[in-house]
């Protein structure tokens, strides 16, 4: 798995909703807020089964309703298509249920 | 709840095998450590729904088979029996599969 190009950065970064880019790392966070525990780690379970399929696991910290991502491939040394496709479920699993 | 006497700290916090009381914020720590990803992520679905169960709730940082804890009772300002109690409960879940 090979790091992002320029033009794939340009092109799949930013129509990530709500993500942003880490200061001094290749990674990308988001906060998740359900409304209330159950919510968060019924929503952490889905995404724990899609990570485990696709062999790629998300760095997060979660109190109660809340669930902070961060998001690159360790191997790649930064960021991949597997992050984006990685966000994208995580965004599709939490509906409209979300704020940053 | 009401926060832990000096004699309860004294008695129950050194009783729990790998917690370390944290700095600056009356709260105990444990990193828990797996074989992987599943099965870091089953056993925080057996403690979630033990805390669900106890309406008392981790702060929790998962990356693959690592899970880092925090515990204490914000409603209480810090350490109560709820902590000890779901330190416990985590620590019977693991079983013998935890390091520190």
């Amino acid at each position: 798995m090979r790091p992002l190009s320029e033009t794939e950065r340009t092109e799949l970064l930013p129509a990530l909703e709500g993500w942003s880019l880490m200061e001094g790392r290749d990674a990308i966070r988001k906060q998740f807020v359900f409304a209330d525990f159950g919510a968060a780690f019924a929503w952490m379970t889905r995404v724990a089964l899609a990570a485990e399929k696709a062999n790629h696991h998300p760095e997060w910290f979660n109190v109660y309703n809340k669930v902070d991502v961060t998001l690159s491939t360790h191997d790649a040394g930064g960021l991949t298509r597997r992050d984006v496709e990685l966000a994208q479920k995580m965004d599709l699993f939490a509906g409209g249920r979300t704020e940053r």
